[in-house]
């Protein structure tokens, strides 16, 4: 077993963390880390568990400690769920001190030699952690993975952009209110209504895909070269983002074998059948009113994106479309940290 | 007054109808139709009222009569809010029977010779009315607004159309429930949770905007020539649909003459203030957050198209994007035969 | 291995029915009957399923048929979510075939010798059934279970009205859409608002609940003799009943007691400990603004009744107050029939 | 024009206040305080406006000032929408300065010498202002509102204490979450869910109802002598709060007669036709699912309270039940004390 802590244990990604982890056959939860206002409280008594399932019986009775490296004792993994500025300080702090960061915070997910990594999309970015390593001196190293949506969005242009000539993509959200934490979104903002602005979140989808899906040569990663436009939406749901994607293909193409691409990919983890891995990672729903975020976001225990409307524009021959669900703290986010650190552990 | 009757005058539409005609200056409600179930009730009695609103005291008593163009007696026009299929059975009878039918119905939309109107986009479209009398030896005829959602896209096409190159458009909404009429959404489909289909509406997006801003010569339209694609979803709002739109622009553009340009836009409706028509079309806000439908779709009675969010796409040089909330009973319905009821009555 | 059929079986009940007997150690999913529309499909083709779960397996292929005994064959036991008004007719005729009838619809509750049982509350009902047969000479029996508000409300009362005196019970409820069926409830009748009315509903909580806790004497049951009052309210939850109770006890009490008695409350399928009894038929929950039917509902697979809040009243003294929650389509029908049967195969 | 200030002017209650003033006929808002952080600001850019409706004229170039009576030049009356912990602070100083204080806040209600009305059920109880002023030395006073759920429980208890001996409460609420300001309830906390504690709320219902049927003599106010028990939950509406409500009366009653009570009543503020009153307080239903939140809230511009499924228990001969909807941040709060307000001004 892997020992490994959770820094930022009681917010909402945090709780995701430990419930995936809870009952994981090859990490161990032995550290959790909170704010000084928790620090030195049983797990169970410093958190409001957010969750509808229960606490995981093995983080109960960690006592939590400040989100400190020289707390964190004994651990080879930490999970980061910290805020972005918090992230900023600490993740390197954890690297220096010889851990092994996987986060899902967004702040060192642009510098040129931390990878920003999905699976089944960009396993290869892992050989930056050699460049970070030397370039830093650290004996630990930071991964990262992307903003919630961009995953969801990147895991279904994987297989396009290595089959097809993209020249576009448009994609309009709308996401879940979890993923602006618990006291988020006010109900008043949100019941019979929905809000048509998440901070960053058109640009982080804008530039987190391309860079996944670029190539890395020499150490220099060049991004995709075609075009990403966002437009991002909170609505009335609890979990699960939905996107309606709009590619504008080079030449036509049929959807049929459109479908048959997403059905038939497969990353790395499916090859190495990582524990948290989907079967499929991507899911291919024949109705014409799926995937709904209720109904398909808890499909493969969260891990795998949803996809349905597969459609060729009536007006645009070469103008595909289609809908896309996926589980934003799941697959988007402690989902997606731990799928990196299963991957980590596996190959390097 | 102009007496003027409601063709399905107790659902969802028809109630939008009797309210916002309840205290019109120049229109007198004197006759209602429902269905055979309801005929020979009083209208308070017929009807399950929806509306937060009371009925209007005018409309009470009215004893509710078949759709039956001899029932409806001395009106001159009449407004229909009848399910497609019964509407395209019966609105020829009423028109043929010399009334005026002003409807929101889409059966009669596609005809060449029914105008397919917006007051603010297309006025010049009504002198189809004069090959549809002669075609079809009608002494009334039929007039049609165009579907919810199309309106508040077309509203806020038509000055980019007039001032720019528009290459494409795509559109991704999120609808309010009251457009399936009251019993269409159940709640167990919404109630966290959305769908991301609806019958036959991204088709009607396609086609009846390019309609109503194409032209017509010598009594054929030829629809605009830019591409629109559109992905339509029913949120858990009540009233107001939104939509994210992105233009692929031919040119490039300044966001700041793009948001004078709806600012500044004014239709035929504004010139001749006419009584429903909004003072501005298209209301520009400049918070980062709106239009949000609870805040905005009664804005100007609900009969103005509220536009934010006006951006340029950070990686499109040319790409515009907007969100727009307008309301669907209101402006994108009822409120949209009234106006063009008006527009006739003044002009023709 | 039993051989069961469910009647009824593409509704919101009926899928529960096949969710939770999808992978039951003792009873088989051998028939499933449905309206004519459905008979001759293939399960998988016939319902529309509404549930986040996958379709069991073993229901998939089994082609579904018209409701009638004639039909089912080779089957020991038949669970009913029919519509009252079907049950009243089909159900007998499926006991006089010589099935167990383990019925959720609300048909035959209120036949003096049909036992209404609640396996916590009130086994010994059970006997009815040898008088029942009897009666009407069947080979079969029909055994049903009560309201899904009157069971979450009975299991609390039966510890009470074991240990204490109480005078009179007032019971509010905020009942979840699911109960009404999928479409039962429109989204525009529960968005930003609550119906403060559910057909007969409060009847069956007032009556069904003391025929629960009455006494059977040589075949006659005395109904308890407390008061039972009702107001019942839709609200927008999609599962999960939620009843604030207020009791008039006869003489002082202490909280903590009530707290105990609730705790230590088994009955007999905990005894027994059948398949689908909770552990504890009644959790606690100590903090002061649960049980929330979101984060309560699925409380031991949903079988079991979460109580909160409990509290004496600072004005009365012996006035009592909880809050409890109960899953309304698992514990409060499906999974009570289940636990029925369960008995009946065990005692019987 | 009386000129009239907002305290805490900024947040749910304040904009309400402001709202309903906006174009009052004899008070003029002329001053506007808030938080340090929005004083020396222009009203419309200290606010982040909630409502659908504009921000009146009147207030939008207002500077905001800190809440500070020496602040706050030239006005006659007060309204306080002021946080509890601030009000027992400032409302004092407020009243020494010589202003009217019409308070929403809870800080004063208790003490025996600031009266605590609502017009319609209790002005008599305004006499304490002259042993406040007398006790105090002050030269203006403190008048105070009640409780959002409790103004709209006694308005409806008003007239049946007055007609019919009662014994006991019940009452079970289901408030909507504007009650907890625009930030109160997290929307995680309330989609397919609801939270059944409100902080304090079942205290303030069950002893201000009380307080306000009491009698005053000569400066001491005997509470009435019925006991009153209360359940309170939030759920997911906007605005309105609904109660169902159980009366165990001491005798047995009609229900026509009841209905015939409440619909006859009318209270000072109908007699003298004050502004803010509506023309009759209590509306009653019919409907058998009446009144609803979202439908009833609005009566009367969000006055009156609308009360339906008037009946009488069918089990307990003596008990009445009905079901409530008023609206809380008008009738239960800005609209309350401005009530107040008009009364003072029309009889002091």
């Amino acid at each position: 077993m892997v020992n490994v802590g959770i820094l930022g244990a009681t917010g909402m990604v945090g709780q995701r963390f430990i419930e995936l982890l809870g009952d994981h056959p090859d990490f161990e939860i032995t550290a959790l880390t909170a704010s000084m206002r928790s620090a030195g409280k049983k797990y169970e008594d410093a958190v409001t568990w957010y969750l509808d399932s229960k606490i995981p019986e093995v983080a109960r009775d960690i006592t939590v400690v400040d989100t400190d490296p020289g707390e964190v004792k004994d651990v080879d993994i930490v999970f980061s769920a910290l805020p972005a500025n918090i992230a900023a300080v600490v993740e390197p702090q954890f690297a220096e001190a010889g851990m092994i960061v996987a986060s899902n915070a967004s702040a060192m997910r642009m510098e040129p030699d931390v990878p920003l990594v999905i699976p089944e999309v960009n396993p290869e970015h892992l050989e930056l952690v050699e460049m970070q390593q030397k370039n830093r001196g650290w004996d630990g190293f930071i991964v990262t993975n992307p903003n919630c949506s961009t995953i969801a969005l990147t895991m279904t242009l994987k297989p396009l952009y290595d089959n097809y000539d993209l020249q576009r993509v448009y994609v309009s959200t709308m996401q879940a209110v979890s993923g602006a934490g618990y006291d988020g979104v006010p109900s008043m903002a949100i019941v019979d209504n929905l809000v048509p602005f998440i901070g960053e979140e058109e640009e982080k989808m804008e530039t987190e895909t391309l860079q996944l899906l670029g190539d890395l040569e020499e150490g220099n990663l060049n991004p995709a070269s075609f075009g990403v436009s966002a437009s991002c939406h909170r609505v009335a749901v609890l979990d699960g983002h939905t996107e309606a994607v709009f590619i504008q293909m080079e030449e036509d193409f049929q959807v049929e074998d459109v479908e048959e691409t997403f059905r038939e990919f497969k990353g790395l983890p499916q090859k190495l059948d990582l524990f948290s891995a989907p079967a499929a990672p991507i899911i291919v729903r024949e109705e014409d009113n799926r995937p709904q975020p209720r109904m398909d976001r808890n499909a493969e225990r969260g891990m795998a994106v949803s996809v349905g409307r597969v459609r060729k524009d009536e007006v645009f021959a070469k103008c595909l479309k289609y809908v896309l669900v996926g589980h934003n703290t799941i697959r988007g986010a402690a989902g997606a940290s731990i799928l990196n650190a299963e991957l980590i552990t596996e190959i390097m």
